[in-house]
């Protein structure tokens, strides 16, 4: 897994982080913060907090000391032992895009199904740059809607064999997932605690998102206790686009970000102290115009600065809401400025978990493989770009120079020989073709070059091995539980 | 004009930058510097550096002197001073394409005419985030050669009234440019000495390229000797591909470009002390299978952060070699993703010059006023992404919260009302339109919508105000030289 050594980009000063530890610190406690779930408020009630029917006024002191009971780092484990992943520290980790309900695929734009699903799921799988397979990659509108949750979650656990999102949707949905897991993993507790280093382990994760501002809704709430309980890790994540659901203001969403995701991690150590959980954000704009989302602009880009260093400031593994986000509706020219934008920005700030990292499309509505590889191509420079250059003698290469000396070139200079292969990034989907041979190639847009290279990788997909005790086991679960559904 | 007032992101530790000074040093004295012009060799031979047939060894410190005469910052004036511009310190200063033999609009790429070169002016008159027009733009491949660079400086001069750069291909075409900027500020001297702020002033801008590696030939030393004498500025860029006019090594080309710089630097301060100079950078890669130039990537990308770091420790105004570069043949994802990498790195890094900032596709052999647009907009977003974030009390906007509460929105609430015209960016093309919204309005990506933009702006455009004594003698300049360049 990749490792983000590099500088962070900072651009609060101490002074700017403590007006906003100011900000959400009076938000949780004069305002506070709405639970919808009757559980959750007995907690707080249970630790002292002042719960004023639904809304909890939290202490800024008893947050604090909740949050400081998060791991700072966490393992989550993948079935093949090669894909489990570190979150936090200088640890990056990258998942696919989350949600959408519709699928793009060249021109043609329509509801997904379980086969898309799948489809992605094989990417996620090909793709070494995509770390784990997310809850829903695309939903599945054909599948039954009470029981789709286990057809997506059987497609990610056995089409991929790397970490898998479980769906926050409901109790039941939770369960069930925490179930799967439990299968997966026979033998093996899917909690562990501390290693030696610190690090607990949780086998599978989810994101509950607040339904901002300052409410966390009875179905995210439910999931929230059933992964905490089970020791598993929790993303939490005020969804925010200023002017809906925060002030137009950068600062005072960060404000507000911090207090709804420290609240939700502070009721996480509630439940059960020492669970995995991770700091989520996600900022940006809506146009004043017309009430549509925008992404990849400036705003979201400073959010992102300044929510990394809050994030290292409570010791929190942090989730950057900054994945290859747009707003556009096909892969184009602004799909892809506003994706590097928020991408670029995540490595920057230093971000442990990107979701969203690939395959986002039209403002989250649309799951794209096209675009997929368009965003993977980005991740492949920016993985590259965001590791430590070595400067010392031997990169001089004095020698080079003294070997070429003035006006020659350096293609056939020995230290080139010896470097040749290795010494530059090589790209997956970006074209150096010079403008004749492009043409006579059918003059293809990186778009239409993505295409292919997704089509060609789905063509030599081959499944990562599984037991098929374990695959009969979760198949008669899915089975069970879709008769018990109703489905 | 910009001022950049963000933190600068640097890579290189204050060891890093000693070892790249060591670097440096050990090439510009040990193996030298060439170059092929009498003058150059006998002002450095006069200085008391060895000169061997046409190498110059410096001595390290003797161009650091030099170097040192440089003035930190200076003003480029225009004929109109409003836009009148500052070079150095934290402004930051966007210049058009410079360059390409080739014109693309659309699908259609063919030689470019002086009917192009005017267009693109009018462009960059049109569009606040571009400074300053290039030479050239596009070539005029319509108007016979050794005149043409009369044709396009007319051109620059009338369509625009922002600074322009003067051609650099000999003797003549500096002298040329440099008469021209003379009459066009006739009764003001074009070249002044510092003002109370230790800012001379030129009135024309130049580029020259070193021909890497480690040699000048003599029709850009001539350019250099021309502009240096009459206090104009002179960019020295050395252009570096890795693996062919540098070695395959970032940190190696870091030394080479520093000592090619530098190198210039000290001959322009020999010519005329106090001459405004900017140190360049152009740091990119060539593909090692096919030989073709990459830009945008991660190479070139850390090459930028670096540069700037040590421009600042020469204390120089610095050119990034970072505008909107792609080696993509259209303007598509793989144009923007690449373009936004190198466009940001320069913002990143602090860059005062960002030559090449729009306009720029095939690897600098195509000039597109439909990638212009795309630039623009990525410009336009990355002036307000590198915009200090004020953060303080009344940015918390506690009274917002405090109105809104739990689970409310903000659309309607008076923080927003109060502010809702100016609180977020304005796109000038990227779309927020909802799909059906979007595909009711014929679909078009925004390539196309980049392609509508520009038409708009020429048939809106009018050409600034010019004394027509001025017009006259500037094209009975052109008219006279023209005959006696035989054309």
């Amino acid at each position: 897994m990749f490792r983000n050594e590099m500088p962070h980009y900072e651009i609060l000063s101490p002074a700017g982080l403590e007006t906003i530890e100011r900000g959400w610190q009076r938000i949780v406690s004069e305002i506070g913060i709405e639970f919808l779930h009757e559980e959750a408020l007995a907690l707080f009630r249970e630790a002292g907090q002042r719960v004023e029917g639904s809304v909890v006024h939290l202490d800024p002191q008893f947050v604090l000391d909740q949050v400081a009971k998060t791991p700072r780092e966490f393992h989550l484990r993948a079935r093949n032992p090669e894909h489990s992943l570190i979150l936090g520290g200088d640890h990056m980790v990258f998942a696919a895009v989350s949600g959408p309900p519709f699928f793009r695929v060249g021109d043609e734009r329509r509801d997904g199904t379980l086969a898309d699903y799948e489809l992605m799921a094989k990417l996620v799988q090909h793709f070494p740059q995509l770390d784990l397979c997310t809850m829903p990659v695309i939903e599945a509108n054909d599948r039954p809607l009470d029981s789709r949750h286990l057809d997506m979650m059987l497609a990610a656990l056995t089409h991929t064999d790397k970490p898998v999102f479980g769906s926050a949707l409901s109790t039941a949905n939770a369960q069930d997932c925490v179930a799967m897991t439990e299968l997966l993993h026979r033998g093996t507790p899917i909690a562990e605690p501390p290693d030696a280093d610190g690090r607990p382990t949780a086998s599978v994760m989810t994101i509950v998102n607040v339904n901002s501002p300052l409410r966390y809704d009875d179905r995210m709430l439910e999931a929230l206790l059933v992964y905490a309980a089970a020791g598993q890790a929790v993303v939490v994540t005020p969804f925010l686009l200023m002017g809906a659901m925060a002030p137009v203001s950068v600062v005072a969403a960060l404000a507000q970000q911090t207090a709804e995701a420290l609240a939700g991690i502070a009721l996480i150590q509630l439940v059960r102290p020492g669970t995995p959980a991770v700091m989520g954000s996600f900022l940006s704009t809506i146009d004043m115009q017309s009430g549509s989302p925008s992404f990849g602009g400036p705003e979201s880009a400073q959010g992102l600065y300044a929510s990394g260093q809050i994030a290292r400031r409570y010791h929190l593994p942090w989730r950057a809401g900054g994945g290859g986000l747009t707003a556009s509706q096909t892969v184009d020219a602004q799909a892809a400025y506003e994706s590097f934008n928020t991408l670029k920005a995540a490595f920057m700030a230093g971000a442990n978990l990107v979701v969203q990292a690939a395959g986002w499309l039209e403002s989250g509505l649309v799951s794209s493989p096209d675009k997929l590889v368009v965003d993977v191509e980005m991740l492949r420079v920016l993985r590259e770009q965001f590791t430590p250059l070595v400067v010392d003698e031997e990169a001089l290469a004095f020698e080079a120079h003294d070997e070429v000396r003035h006006g020659g070139h350096f293609l056939g200079a020995e230290h080139t020989m010896t470097r040749f292969r290795t010494c530059f990034y090589r790209p997956l989907l970006s074209s150096t073709e010079n403008f004749e041979r492009w043409v006579s190639k059918g003059a293809r847009d990186a778009t239409t070059r993505a295409g292919e290279i997704w089509r060609t990788a789905i063509e030599g997909y081959q499944p990562p091995p599984m037991d098929d005790a374990v695959r009969a086991e979760l198949q008669a679960f899915v089975d069970r539980r879709r008769a018990e559904l109703g489905d």
